[in-house]
């Protein structure tokens, strides 16, 4: 027997994430939040679409992950600390089996952050979910895109490349060497499918990092981005790029940079530090690639050489 | 020649809405928002999907103006004041005349409301726009459906039932009279298309109504849902009911009373209030059309006998 829609909230959503004190959390018409006195709100919203940011007939756990983990990233990236979310979920029947899924990959990655879910809408239709997450950062603190300059030392967290390359895994795209082991292909493929946003690293760059940005469309692109906020032009050295065990033993060197230069979904921190600040990085896992530059655009470098790469970023819509 | 997603944002909805003393809006990787001092936040979010919110290849400019109208409406209903909005586009192509007309909708409404557009997502799927608007209220004087009392006075605002005659009318689904007049359907059928908030009505029963909700699926369903939150009953004299002279002409009394008990698509308010508070409602254009009572669920009754009828709300995915 279907679930009605309010029955449905009740049962999976409710106690869905942690419980913080607020005021008004699901069941009335809006939520009442408490923002901490001497802080700023951050709000994101972020969407994903069945067949576009993840494979048709996908399992439902990723998915609820995912969703919260990309807007998770956004907060990380402004230097916030996450607080409160709202989940508007479009589905194309109430799957029961589905839905607890999808409440357990979003609630144990909300838990894991002490995000509590206050508010949503549940539709039928194509499969999208769009969650919003509200964060808080101290007054003045937050980490813009903007702000860097000239000089300033381009750094990237983690490993890029690793989930675009777990992406092209999960759909057959890439043929995969013998001597690939299963734990290789296994950890590539749960980097796409479940990102780690980095909130510590986002709270340990504020009053550091002169910008930041998430890696969410590409490396190269969403520096480009952040270059461009600032004024600036952007420098990558190719072989400074962080590039994993794993992502090299699957793909081989010439796909694993390309994946980490172009292939999105990696949710790391790309962020710039004035050379003077970089000591205060200590122990933080992210690797120097570059430097903001007087120019425009993105130039990836090996060596002295300028190197082409077919695409800057995925873009929706682009031709 | 389609437009980049980020061409897109940048042309529709940079400028769209109110400019408000934002710290970072549009552009970055979230929005930095500062709350007034004294007052607690309230968040809402509301999906619209095509074929179940609005008919297919419906025009843009009233999908705009809902998917904002539909969200301020729960902030109404909580007593509070828009401040931001997000919002999350997914759409099957680029398709700039459609955009247009889509910003143009939303744009109005916000720029009426002092609503400023601080962040979005676009992607490209089928047709479903999720919209979150950030509220404030001085804290405390929230309005919540819980609170009410056996004994109070259940009102409404405005004309419901005007709204689902509309879409009836859109839909081809009601044979209209001969004598139906084309002002007359023009209104029910913008009264679907442009719903009005009722803010104004929102604060001014800030101290006055015990518990409020809005209508969106039903004045039926939606009072049954504020009646349960506040751990009562309701009655409502169906010869109470403000029903339109519009509604009346073009459906008859019988349909018109069904469509403003089960209809949906209202967003007017529904509220209680106790009988001592009554007389702060002066000039609000709003009905008494019955009490709480300490019974369970609701009751229509004309006169002395209790009316059947045949459903109590729109509820997604229900049987």
């Amino acid at each position: 027997m279907p679930l009605g829609e309010f029955a449905l909230i009740d049962r999976f959503f409710r106690n869905c994430g942690s419980r913080r004190d607020t005021r008004v959390g699901i069941g009335d018409d809006g939520a009442v939040l408490t923002p901490p006195a001497g802080h700023e709100l951050v709000a994101v919203v972020d969407t994903l679409v069945e067949g576009v940011h993840f494979p048709p007939q996908s399992p439902a756990r990723p998915i609820g992950h995912r969703a919260l983990a990309v807007n998770l990233s956004d907060i990380a990236a402004m230097g916030a600390t996450p607080a409160w979310a709202l989940l508007a979920i479009t589905l194309p029947r109430a799957d029961e089996d589905w839905l607890g899924e999808f409440a357990a990959g979003f609630g144990e990655l909300a838990r894991a952050h002490d995000v509590q879910l206050v508010g949503g809408d549940t539709t039928s239709g194509p499969l999208t979910v769009t969650v919003q997450v509200l964060g808080v950062v101290p007054r003045g603190e937050a980490l813009l895109r903007r702000g860097g300059q000239a000089g300033d030392v381009v750094y990237v967290t983690g490993t890029p490349g690793d989930a675009a390359c777990g992406l092209a895994l999960l759909q057959g795209r890439l043929r995969t060497p013998a001597t690939a082991r299963a734990t290789e292909l296994d950890t590539l493929r749960n980097r796409f499918l479940f990102p780690e946003p980095r909130l510590a690293a986002g709270v340990r760059l504020r009053g550091v990092a002169s910008a930041c940005i998430d890696v969410s469309d590409g490396l190269a692109g969403d520096l480009g981005k952040l270059a461009t906020a600032s004024g600036c032009g952007a420098r990558v050295e190719i072989t400074q790029l962080p590039l994993s065990e794993s992502l090299l033993a699957v793909a081989g060197r010439a796909a694993a940079e390309h994946f980490a230069l172009t292939g999105g979904d990696d949710y790391e921190l790309c962020f710039t530090v004035p050379p003077a600040l970089a000591p205060a990085l200590g122990g933080l896992p992210c690797t120097a690639i570059g430097r903001l530059t007087t120019g425009r655009g993105v130039a990836v470098l090996r060596g002295d050489s300028v190197i082409e790469f077919s695409h800057s970023g995925f873009d929706h819509f682009a031709a």
